[in-house]
């Protein structure tokens, strides 16, 4: 509560900001029914920090996991399933909502949490990572399955006042403003939603992405001038923090988030092309921002990025990683379950699981391996039944949370250390 | 109790029988141990009857509809909704488990039910439908799709000893012999199974239809003797009852069945190029066999013909038709809940329902219209979400549960033609 209101109080008065402060007041009686980051444990060892976002939709006890329903649904699962996984999050996806179904019919419906059937806190991104998919290519599959317009590319003009594209799904052009972005995340009512930015991809120079990052940076202010003006104070909104592998870049983009009245930041754009660039790009992008405020780092999902990012001061991580491994096969599992690979996956579809006869893993208790065996889903593989893909996405569910919560007991007993070794990390 | 014990000692007394009566006896202290069929009320208007039957997994009140498992897997269910949308008895297929994952697999798995993680009554059919399709095509899509060999027939010879094909998993040659059909059943451990038969097709003549039909004959005493001879009690047999649209060669194949020490019965072959020919054989056939014995109809599942079917006597009904039609986006639904059609569902992916705010149906207790609409599975269905497939299947099974129920209700209240109506059949 009181870290809600700090960042409550850092709200720029501008002509709009009487009426927000009171909606905000409003809500004041009941904690549930706004956003507040509070920290409750920092480590002595590291930036590593135990925290608790407050959502008009719950709780989400940090460092956290947010689960990928890009079309409004998590790939493959029913949602009580993610549910009884213990997930405390879900994100959706603004650019492919606003175009299937649209907004409207979202709203309409009643908002997303309850078209999906989600009670729980929701997280929408601004589009921002579409534009750099469109435009540029080379992104996760799941965006890539569904952008094929016969060999021509989606993106048609990036100009100051938004992305032009042709709709994946009609061909209509669309175009894609910060304030469309902040309309549509508002339309959706996700409770943690994000300023619209352009993902400044690897292979451009250093003009490009100090270009891009200004533009970003207006396009940040116009989302935020939106959502001041049209939000019911019920959600939060996040600067993107970007400006590529360029600390200079970084810090200029960091410096203009914490100087607004964001609830927190999204880091993005790219983040290198190796492992260790990346986490360099976050090790130094993370110390640039406001401590206070939550940050949360967009599409990163390795475990081994997860306990880095966890120790430079990451509060959430957002990745489609879990369900899409499952289905191609692949089930989490920690270290000691895996022996004589260093890998924290086995491939259910190997030969040697067809006499698995125990579950994923002995020590889960997910619904998938209180059920059913390694054979049983190995056999599922081989008979090519896709419930396969569900079972073992649920047992990933399960793990990743198991990870996080793993972790948030390793902050709070100082046993970090100890569990990222269990975790092969 | 009583009705088991009358087909116990219908078993004739041969070699193996005095240890197969030991058997019986082994588990007659305890009555969910063994199968038994008991007829609790017949109709006064047709041949139908309310019914019990009572196996080592549990009681299914009939009439009652089987869901198909034919890969140890509902498609696209986790099981725990199978079993949440009152589902009272699942399938699974001789031919399929016997190429992938293999009976021994399935053995050492603990069985059937274990592998797939249901615990209450299972059937599994003997293969003579997939010697049917593999020789002549024409079937289900669900096995049409994994039956390609690069354009070989899979079926290599049909002989008296059985039906050699080629394994659709990896091509090497198997021989299905009856012997080898119910050791398999046998190692898979399901409740009910099935003797081998050829499935006799449509397209063939009468002499061909004939000289099948003897052979299911000699195939189902062979599969009667090795039921008995490695049999534990705990399963019960159907007989196939063959003979094509010919009453006389249904008459011929019903009287075998009849004579022979089979638990039950369960009708299979040709059953007619029309609707009405279906009917007319179903009538015909129903009348020829034993009132006391338990009768399936194999591989029907549309709502009138169900209705049909028990009205001649037909106990339980099997089909892919609930979860492959909502793989196709249709979900059923009672008539009232579908103005201006006389189809007993509805097409999801039209455009009408996109802002279809309410559930498919409101009267339905499943866990898809309890947490779901219509607009919302549309919107899947259009994003090519394949949950969309998962969440209709399981309204379309907790729908065929209900028409079971409200079946079993008007007989009980002898109202079955006010159900019959209500379901626009």
């Amino acid at each position: 509560m009181f870290q809600s209101l700090v960042n409550l109080y850092k709200i720029k008065f501008d002509s709009t900001l009487i009426s927000n402060l009171l909606k905000y007041r409003a809500f004041s009686n009941n904690d549930k029914m706004m956003f507040s980051f509070s920290i409750i444990k920092k480590s002595a060892h590291s930036r590593a920090r135990l925290g608790r976002i407050a959502t008009p939709h719950g709780t989400i006890n940090t460092p956290a996991f947010i689960f990928c329903a890009t079309n409004a649904a998590i790939k493959g699962v029913p949602i009580d399933h993610v549910k009884a996984s213990g997930s405390q999050i879900i994100l959706s996806n603004t650019y492919h909502l606003m175009l299937q179904p649209g907004s409207d019919i979202i709203k309409a419906a009643g908002g997303l949490h309850k078209f999906l059937g989600w009670d729980g806190p929701m997280f929408t991104d601004s589009g921002g990572f579409q534009i750099f998919s469109l435009g540029h290519g080379g992104v996760e599959a799941e965006i890539k399955s569904s952008q094929q317009l016969n060999g021509k590319k989606a993106l048609i003009k990036l100009t100051e006042n938004g992305a032009c594209f042709r709709s994946h799904i009609d061909g209509r052009k669309v175009t894609l403003t910060p304030e469309l972005s902040i309309e549509t995340q508002v339309a959706l009512g996700a409770d943690i939603i994000v300023s619209l930015d352009e993902c400044t991809p690897y292979h451009v120079n250093k003009l490009y992405t100090a270009t891009s990052m200004e533009k970003s940076k207006r396009w940040a202010t116009r989302s935020l001038n939106t959502f001041m003006k049209i939000g019911d104070g019920r959600q939060a909104l996040l600067a993107v923090v970007q400006g590529g592998v360029y600390p200079d870049l970084r810090q200029e983009s960091a410096q203009f988030a914490n100087n607004n009245d964001f609830h927190g930041f999204a880091i993005g754009g790219s983040l290198g092309k190796t492992k260790s660039e990346m986490h360099k790009v976050v090790d130094v992008t993370t110390q640039m921002l406001d401590k206070t405020r939550y940050v949360h780092l967009l599409g990163i999902g390795g475990i081994d990025d997860i306990f880095h990012g966890v120790e430079c001061g990451i509060d959430t991580f957002d990745c489609v990683t879990p369900t899409r491994i499952a289905r191609h096969g692949a089930a989490i599992v920690k270290t000691r379950e895996n022996p004589g690979s260093s890998k924290p996956y086995i491939c259910l579809e190997n030969s040697r699981y067809s006499r698995g006869f125990s579950p994923i893993s002995v020590e889960c208790e997910c619904y998938t391996c209180q059920n059913f065996s390694r054979a049983y889903i190995h056999h599922l593989i081989k008979a090519r039944e896709i419930v396969f893909g569900t079972l073992i996405s649920i047992h990933n569910i399960m793990m990743m949370n198991r990870l996080m919560t793993d972790i948030r007991n390793g902050l709070a007993n100082d046993t970090l250390d100890t569990v990222r070794q269990e975790w092969g990390s």
